[in-house]
């Protein structure tokens, strides 16, 4: 049987108030599928890392896990330093099929909803 | 009369691909408020600073400046030094009210748009 997780893939900060919009998407995205395991990870300075997330998620049984990067666009970050996570990671758990979706940034839905709220009223 | 000004701010990255999304955002605002001048603006490593970004929209006659930054939470540079930058700004150009608006990641809409996106097919 094939068992979805998705994890939301953020940047961190040191201000515990700095994930609760990650944390909206992530609810919003497990009404969206209720059957998939959501999960938050971190780059930095939060707990989990990807790498944690993404162990936890194989652990439970996840034999499909889609990583989203919540960023404006693909960065540094996520054209060097994921890529290698990334290939740690499916080598750690080969019986899970891992892909990375480009930034929220680059979605036309995404940047519709932004422009609209600065816009303003 | 009362010209407005949007400006977008934006991180920054060595990749010049990075501000494309930023880019598009600002294309969407400006067909969404024509009337309005819209522009980009960078924290770091790339151009016009935000200070850069003000000053520019001031010159051009802007009374009033809607500063919205394309984050996704407010994190140490919204809290710390985005206001340093702002109480300067409004000390050089007292003829124009400038506001800051919330990250994109706070907007409901913003967030919404996130989770579909992440959702997948």
């Amino acid at each position: 049987m094939s068992q979805e997780a998705i994890v939301l893939f953020a940047h961190g900060a040191r201000d515990p108030a700095w994930a609760l919009p990650a944390r909206r998407v992530a609810a919003e995205v497990q009404k969206l599928r209720p059957e998939a395991s959501v999960s938050v990870a971190f780059l930095e300075l939060m707990a989990p890392s990807l790498a944690e997330a993404v162990d936890a998620a194989a652990a439970a049984g996840a034999t499909r896990l889609r990583i989203v990067p919540l960023f404006l666009a693909q960065g540094g970050h996520l054209q060097r330093d994921v890529p290698v996570l990334l290939e740690a990671a499916r080598a750690r758990h080969p019986g899970c099929r891992i892909e990375l979706a480009a930034a929220v940034g680059e979605d036309a839905g995404v940047v519709h909803a932004m422009a609209r709220y600065s816009a303003g009223g």
